[in-house]
């Protein structure tokens, strides 16, 4: 899919302005417009894909490799502690732009940019762990 | 590092319990114990690598492709509507085991099993984009 109103491929053709970091031939870096923490990042493949789930393994690689070296990165030059790498497939999940894109938020000592809200909402003995796990394989 | 304490080598090991979902040469994927939302998985190098980051780019390729695989197969066969797709990178991130794993949370409708928070403590008037963009650089 090519959609002429997707934001990120506006960036990719020059049409809408980023603070670029890395960019090849597939992948393209750039800092978040909103920035979570000082130097969030994203990484995305210059050509459309809508999600994680929909990129071609090749181009997956290759954004995950940026990801990494960009991750390792921020933790040498920026000074940041740890680093969250999160990628959200449809708006259910939260994925706002529907171009993939790798977050990389940059943590550092007490930082509140980004909390990560983990709810058991599901007790464990209520679920069947071997029948969600067999019906998972049957997709794969 | 190899680390007889390490619980995901003691899974890899066959020492420890796990519902497995995938499992080859390299890579092995396994519900979470602690079930975020039905099918929470992870996945993981068999070989220890402390995190994202310090892992190989090979192993990194092959551990995403299963990422992505399983990821699908949540949304086709259990009914996931989206996924959150998550690692963590030191403890200041958030990572509890120091053996990288990928998150993978298939989110319903109305779940309430994950909440991602981001709140802008940092005013993006206070930041200077392209100084952060050229500090990464540096490290690229």
């Amino acid at each position: 899919m090519k959609n002429n109103d997707c934001v990120f491929c506006q960036i990719v053709k020059g049409l809408m302005p980023a603070t670029k970091i890395y960019e090849d031939d597939d992948v393209l870096a750039f800092l978040d417009i909103s920035q979570v923490t000082p130097g969030h990042a994203l990484v995305i493949p210059k050509k459309h894909y809508d999600n994680f789930v929909s990129t071609p393994k090749d181009i997956l690689s290759k954004v995950m490799s940026v990801t990494q070296r960009i991750s390792q990165a921020s933790l040498t030059m920026l000074g940041a502690k740890g680093i969250n790498v999160l990628t959200n497939v449809n708006r259910e999940a939260g994925q706002s732009v529907m171009h993939f894109h790798v977050h990389i938020i940059p943590r550092y000592i007490s930082d509140r940019g980004f909390q990560i809200t983990m709810l058991k909402n599901e007790r464990l003995s209520e679920l069947n762990l071997p029948v969600l796990a067999s019906e998972i394989k049957k997709g794969l």
